[in-house]
């Protein structure tokens, strides 16, 4: 009996116009993927359609309802218009057929959806995603989807909130119709690993300031710093999203920290060649003090034929004298070099503050105030 | 006389239901994916039902059972409801058909199932996840299954333990079965790379106060550490479970540990300043000297035009004299300033060691004492 | 009715020449991989052509167009010549037949085409790629595509800008037909971790002359400078693009910058024994002064038999005035060392700058005033 | 003639027993993924077996053997028990039959099996690994396996020499076969990225013993070893075998090597304390000399109302001496707790290198000496 | 009339021999896996048969040639003997049937092939590998290939060059064809990343020895070259090619670089302990020092009794005096142990350059004198 009807069950749509009733949606999203802005969902979509020729009398068949197998009966096909990538399995390989020609399918898709996700202010992006489903319609001929309510399941599971899915139709066309799903970043992970080490790489910057100029304490320790930023970006280099229209204002952001630290340290060197030599130019220092050492040997040999005995004391005392206020002569001269550095190195760290203060209001302005627009439906032209 | 069997072979289940009998499952854990918190898994589930078409009458055919392709009969198909992507394979070609109907099959499922494990004491999880294992049933059309016993293999291959796998049923309903398997971590091998050099380093950082102060070693030492902890937590940033519900603690202890260092480095830099100038602000230690220095060369040349060689000797002498006293006073100030500096520096160990003391207790008893629960049956609403 | 027909629509191509109408294309660009050189692209190509086999008398059947499988009907196969790998997928299961025997379908293509984009000023790259559409045809059998438009979609999402489409044929021939696909890199995020680390590395070096010669501050410096500069090298060797015949001139501007990091790091290491010890054979330093301290021994020896207390009192003074002379010798000594290792340091920096300079200028004018020229379209011979 | 024979030859096994005979099999190892425990190879098997409904009578048909395509014809299906992944390709489209209905064919496996390969003493490996190769056999009906000889092809090619492949069964059971695969490591590679680094660290670490202790060249040496060390280990990560019942000893080592590492450093910077302070209590070295300064200056005010010449230039030669006396007490009390800590450090040194030398023996004795164990057809209950 | 003859087209080889013809085959090299050894690549093969079933009278049918659907005839399938993976597909769904049954059809063989490429003198290796291409034969039944000519395409693309292929037979037996791929590398890439950082590693080293031994420049120096070498290796490790038979010798190279450098470093380690102590036994410095000090207390107690005041004068100053000289003596003392480790540290140093000097010449004649040999039709008995 049933062989019989299998028979006669090849795919067809009958008037060139019939409609899919979809009742429910269980929507759930699987990655998002920042590099290349893409993300990949599961749709558990439930179909129900009616097809006349495999209606049958009850009076006939004593049966309500009829198992068939899915592969001997045509099934409808669902679109992702903007996927990229979309495959389509059955649930199951048997499909339920009601005697009056209902029947009752259920279709799992997983799609893979180009979605430029606006990661302009990036640890704490949110943006919507949409996803066109839809089926085969041409020339006035095919289906229409009658849509039932969408629900989500793992929502809060990963890196990506799945806040909110809801169905929608581009300018009310019912050939348009679209997921609109509302994602939110878990924005802890990212902010961990890119904001923090960043902002105490700063912080410890604007501390090393405290350490003295001269002594081989600053600048080592502040070119640390910027190679460790160097390498801190080349290794966080993969974990940054992609371009796009919107791009993360962190880029800017690491590219910004990336100068100030190399300037901060380039002005670190120079003060320290300042305190060193009082000047930019190469140092004088060793010359003068040079001279000095020479007139005082001059001295000491022209003096040297008077053998008064008193005279020699004195001398010798007076030449150990003059050794100490040579010292102090030389000291004397690094102390104002010293001081003249000091104080430029202040000047330079009130300017480095400032800069700092004022940047961070920008950076909070732009990532919290300003917002970049992207037109997610922009492959229905 | 088989080649006819065959003919008459379609899949078909004649009274809209039928009861499936699984009598052993073996279980294999494959993988557990901690990032996108998914489980891959392998079962051998053999199956057999009975089909009444397939029957035939034992002395009209001089055969107790038959061999039979399994592309020509109708074999059921299990569901992983909670699975993210499902394989089903026949473990034959074959299959058996017993005179009476009774069919006699094997399939082999690799599943990969989404489970939100409780990652919440990381190195240290362990952690139910749920495998819903059933069969098409619609509008009390379908299929039961009837289950034997679960046994397991290769059980404690790889980073988790298989410790238990049970089959239960959702609120008693024979459409809701589902396996309980109990995962354990492996703890070893994180706990190494992960929790070990994270110790070491605050051991590191707490020994490095027994470094002195003011002699270029201790803010080196600490920075390169600060530095290294933030590569450290780079590199390893692949390694740390994903998110979710129950993220990890050790996520915060990371974080914990990159503040107290970036702060107890800031404390070393600004006591090192102290210790030079005895006072935050720009040293005024050099403008004092200089000072200093000033009055003594005024001194020198007023007291130039005394020509008494004795006391010519004894201003030579007492220069001398005096230079050394301000070295002296020079050495005591920068002594008091020192004083003052390990002082501080003393009380800020202490204050490190309690913090450090008080945070032990504190991740010990969250990680241990409090319990972070997860509904891992989420997906049946 | 329709059964019937579809009964008869075997595969086949009549007059072995048929002509596949194209009306419009949608291009994507996927991704790009410049490492090994092939890029990834989707089309929409809807196909249209006529099947006289196909169509019936609307007298007859009163339908004017009429849904079959695809599966059940001959459709063209499009081919991509330069191709590594490419799918291709119907759109839909099902196609529309009108009454005359025109077909309207479409299929969805993705392909991976090997093109050597020309990567010669990397960061600013931008070239052409060649994707060879056409239709089996051979010995004069087979079928003939006519293009209509083209348009892009999603053409600035990830790193290269889909600036242009457009269609054309080699040589005028109707079987070489290509797109022809303008592609524009995003120089921004390759700029940012690959040219300006390099730029800011070599400034820091630039700078690192400012440090003074002997005191232990400028080797660390430059030799940490080489070391992370080869660590950033191979952390980025994977976002190198690959070589080809234009190999990008990125790659010889990081050799240059290498080696001239090192030449500059020994150039320092050589300056500073030459600080020291005015030479570059192994010091003779310490001999010289031992041999004047030996001296002053002896005579001090000689003298000590003398016992005059004033004589004594003299001799001991004296004893302090030559080692104060002797320390003034040493330390003029290192003076003049010191002198002429900084007249050589500046010179070096002045060959140093001056390379630099010179440098700027060529990698300029290769990178923007020479070009690198790639046949596209050598797959056709 | 032939087609008529091809449309009698649906698959089957007529007495429910057949004896499938594998003449000879060709081995290769494909790859070995101690990750995973994991291990793929490549079979190709050559088959035959008797179909007695395909063989002819050559008085009828006059061809001694008659090539059929293999989609025709019912094949026998390997098995691989304890694979994770086994895909089967027939080498050729066609197979070959002759009159007395034996067939020829061969089957190309690609299997990839679950091996717990022992690596205790990892980089310098060996184990066995079975690959269970069977066919369907269930309640007496099915098929057996007749095999002849098995040879091995690349067997050195890669990280893992193939030694020896043969065939065995487990209790003598015939449904009980496998491949026993002798494997192993090629050491070198592993060796020298991971045992050698280790070792060439732990040898600088006991070289660093050589360096002074108080002039801030050990401990940073030595933060850099324990860093380095802790970089190096993340960085191998990916490379340490997995766990599995026989975790590899050479984890155990990298944690030993660390733990010495850290509790050196901290060994050192205890004594560059010890030697600075002469006690691990902040140092009281700056109060007791401040104290002493104190009282000279007292005393120098105390005198300086007698203002005798000669008296006050003995005051002013003394105080002097006095200067230096406390400089020669200073430099005492430094020499002191110098000797005291370079004491401390020989005996350090000491109990440092017994434990390398101890730790050394114990590592080679486990490595060498004792076993561990793995049932690998642990499968088979 | 073509329906009628489709009907009769099942797969067949009608006298158990056939010859297949391959005008053409165009080769491309996809990709060399140094790694595992494979290497992967495209071939276009047309192939031209004759198959008498499918031949026509072209009286009764007006037709000189026929396009026929590909899954309805019967087509030859090639063999890669020694493939790991191929993948073969028909390049159209259509072939071209001539009147006397001549069949022209092309298939795209996408091949990876176990080649041990000869990587002894890696970053400049050049060797052969063989894709055996063959057809289905066996028991003297089957086909043979009848070869044209070979030509290559896109030749120069990726890291390397197909510099020549040519089709050969093992032994001229015409079922063992093999294409003889010459492949060169482009050793560019491999050169700057490999060979130019640890020469230049190895260059900075020798200049290290410009610096002076001890003044704490020097160690931290070698330490940083080595560690950095060790990351180096471990960064570099992915891009090693594998073992095989011919190991490349630039791993044993590297192995050289990293126990010199060690070497190195703990000569410098030793050499300044012996500059600072004279012995390499703990230093007995701080003793002596410590002793000479007591006697001077000693000496000058005993003599606080005495009263005369010039006498006292006297011995303050002789004091004075004695301290110099103990100061002198200690820096004698030093020189001399300075001078004597600057000996032995230019000896050291000429060892250490005669070493790479022979051993730049061992390497360059292992790397280019000797060679490796390879059987790469090992997989043919």
């Amino acid at each position: 009996m049933l062989i019989a009807k299998e028979a006669r069950s090849p795919p067809q749509s009958p008037r060139c116009i019939s409609i899919i009733s979809v009742p429910s949606i269980v929507y759930e999203t699987l990655s998002v993927d920042t590099k290349n802005l893409r993300f990949e969902s599961r749709l558990e979509v439930p179909l129900s359609w009616e097809d006349p020729d495999l209606s049958w009398n009850t009076s006939v068949y004593h049966h309500d309802m009829v198992v068939l197998p899915v592969s001997k009966i045509w099934t409808p096909e669902l679109h992702v218009t903007n996927g990229v990538q979309t495959t389509i399995k059955h649930s199951n390989k048997d499909l339920l057929v009601h005697s009056n020609g209902t029947i009752e399918h259920m279709v799992i898709m997983n799609t893979v959806v180009g979605c430029e996700v606006n990661l302009y202010n990036y640890p704490f992006a949110s943006d919507f995603c949409a996803i066109a489903l839809n089926v085969w319609a041409i020339s006035g001929c095919g289906m229409f989807l009658d849509f039932g309510n969408v629900s989500t399941t793992s929502a809060n599971r990963g890196d990506w909130l799945t806040e909110e899915v809801e169905l929608n139709a581009k300018g009310g066309r019912d050939d348009r119709n679209y997921l609109w799903v509302l994602l939110k970043m878990r924005s802890e992970n990212p902010f961990l690993s890119l904001v923090l080490p960043s902002i105490l790489i700063i912080l410890a910057d604007v501390g090393s300031f405290a350490l003295p100029l001269g002594e081989s304490k600053r600048i080592p320790f502040k070119v640390k710093l910027v190679l460790s930023f160097i390498m801190f970006l080349n290794i966080l280099k993969d974990l940054l999203p992609g371009g796009g229209q919107c791009s993360p204002i962190i880029r800017k952001h690491f590219c910004f920290c990336l100068v100030i630290l190399v300037l901060s340290t380039l002005q670190s060197m120079v003060l320290t060649r300042l305190a060193k030599c009082g000047t930019l130019w190469p140092c004088s220092l060793s010359k003068s003090k040079d001279s000095l050492l020479k007139d005082t040997d001059n001295e000491e040999e022209s003096k040297s034929d008077i053998k008064a005995s008193e005279e020699e004391k004195n001398t010798a005392l007076q030449k150990v004298v003059k050794f100490l206020n040579k010292m102090d002569a030389q000291d004397q001269k690094n102390a104002i070099h010293h001081r003249f550095a000091n104080k430029v190195d202040l000047i330079c760290f009130c300017i480095y503050l400032t800069v700092l203060i004022v940047y961070s209001f920008i950076i909070l302005y732009f990532s919290f105030g300003s917002q970049c627009e992207i037109n997610h439906l922009e492959f229905w032209h």
